[in-house]
């Protein structure tokens, strides 16, 4: 089973290698905020590549990079950033079926689908293909109808050439070993509180957990309460945990040199 | 008292200013760990300027960049720094006398500060020097022998037009009330885990207190929990504390409309 605790920045990725994790996984959330964006392709795709490139380049593990739904509304667009992320030297991405908000059609995301996976079989890259649906985390209707939706978005991105499907927002045990019986492909679970446990979802056989702009959203959260006792308290409590500058420096060192 | 919270890109810029804090000061050590570099100059002026020039335009608050020695061994390199520092529209600067794991020579230290104070003058913007000895972080002697050399050297930076000293590693409660009444301008004390708390530094007359890099180091320890749990217990619980992403995309709107 894939573990991956979403990285942001060359920090971060760096401690998700030293923790011994196999591969790094961004989250195109974290890298936005922290360069000044909301979700959503606000961000521009040269500013998300450049970062997903500063990564790779820091980190001696296989990175698979979050590039939404491919900066931009067709195929074309979508086959374009592959192509300039398969030349960063990652070797997966997350792509997802939502844009502004809004569902793609079916038929263009299978087609955004299509068109990576040629820019791979071009590139002689064998690039993991994580097709993610939005269903789940859209506002529309009730949650308890959306399966039949979630299943044929993702039936159609597994016959389109997806390695793997990504169902962000589905936390329910029950639907989740459904969704895995009936997709006959790798599931990508986001690992939530509120999520079955790890072990959990590997009875449901469930493939990949990954836990999205957590990580990231949390390092804010945790500014927050530090910043907090410094103006109400005065104390510095909370840097206790902090890793100390000299293990980064170190951590950074080694791979400066290699 | 000034209370700085330092931060390492846009979005924790936004959870200080958020969070009502009057001023926004930078961690060159957090920024330059975030952008892949230890700390210590390793990277590039033009990519912290850059980093700095991106939080200056999303926050709009006061704020002081950490700009090292000023990247570069020379007065000049430091007057250069300072004047692209200023156009990025940031209103101070700490300038610290290491380089190298070596302190200055005292002459150069000094006209570096001289320098950037002349580069303020020609462009008609008062900044604020926060003027920085190593005398305390470096690993010559004894810390309770450094008095002296701290003192003559924080001395030389307010008449060469410091506008406030910094002590990184200055902990004892007792030396730093000595040094505010024996320097007689604002002193800076880094808020660490065994430094006197806020309340105790203001009653030694302590005029700004800053965290440094403690704050983003922070956020890496508590990525290494995040990671550590869902590999050993499978869990996501350390994530219950994130800042929501709608909260987040919403501090972001907000500063993308202005």
């Amino acid at each position: 089973m894939l573990l991956l605790p979403n990285v942001w920045d060359v920090a971060s990725a760096l401690i998700v290698a030293e923790a011994g994790f196999p591969a790094i996984a961004t989250s195109s959330a974290g890298i936005a905020l922290s360069l000044g964006y909301t979700d959503g392709e606000r961000i521009s795709p040269g500013e998300m590549i450049a970062c997903v490139a500063r990564i790779v380049g820091a980190v001696d593990l296989p990175l698979s990079a979050d590039i939404e739904s491919g900066y931009g509304p067709t195929p074309d667009d979508a086959a374009t950033t592959a192509r300039e992320l398969i030349h960063t030297g990652a070797i997966g991405m997350n792509l997802e079926d939502k844009n502004a908000d809004q569902l793609l059609d079916l038929s263009v995301a299978v087609e955004k689908i299509k068109a990576v996976r040629s820019v791979a079989t071009e590139l002689h890259v064998p690039i993991v293909v994580n097709a993610r649906t939005d269903v789940y985390m859209l506002p529309d209707g009730e949650v308890k109808d959306r399966y039949p939706e979630a299943l044929r978005r993702l039936g159609a991105y597994r016959d389109a050439g997806a390695d793997c499907v990504f169902v962000p927002g589905l936390k329910d045990a029950f639907t989740i070993g459904r969704l895995v019986k009936d997709i006959q492909c790798p599931v990508n679970i986001l690992g939530v509180p509120g999520a079955p446990s790890v072990s959990e979802l590997k009875k449901l056989g469930v493939a990949r957990v990954s836990l999205g702009s957590g990580p990231m959203r949390s390092g804010l959260g945790l500014l927050r309460r530090i910043a907090s006792d410094l103006r109400s308290k005065g104390t510095y409590a909370l840097l206790d945990e902090a890793v100390p500058l000299k293990v980064l420096n170190e951590l950074m060192r080694t791979r400066e040199s290699q």
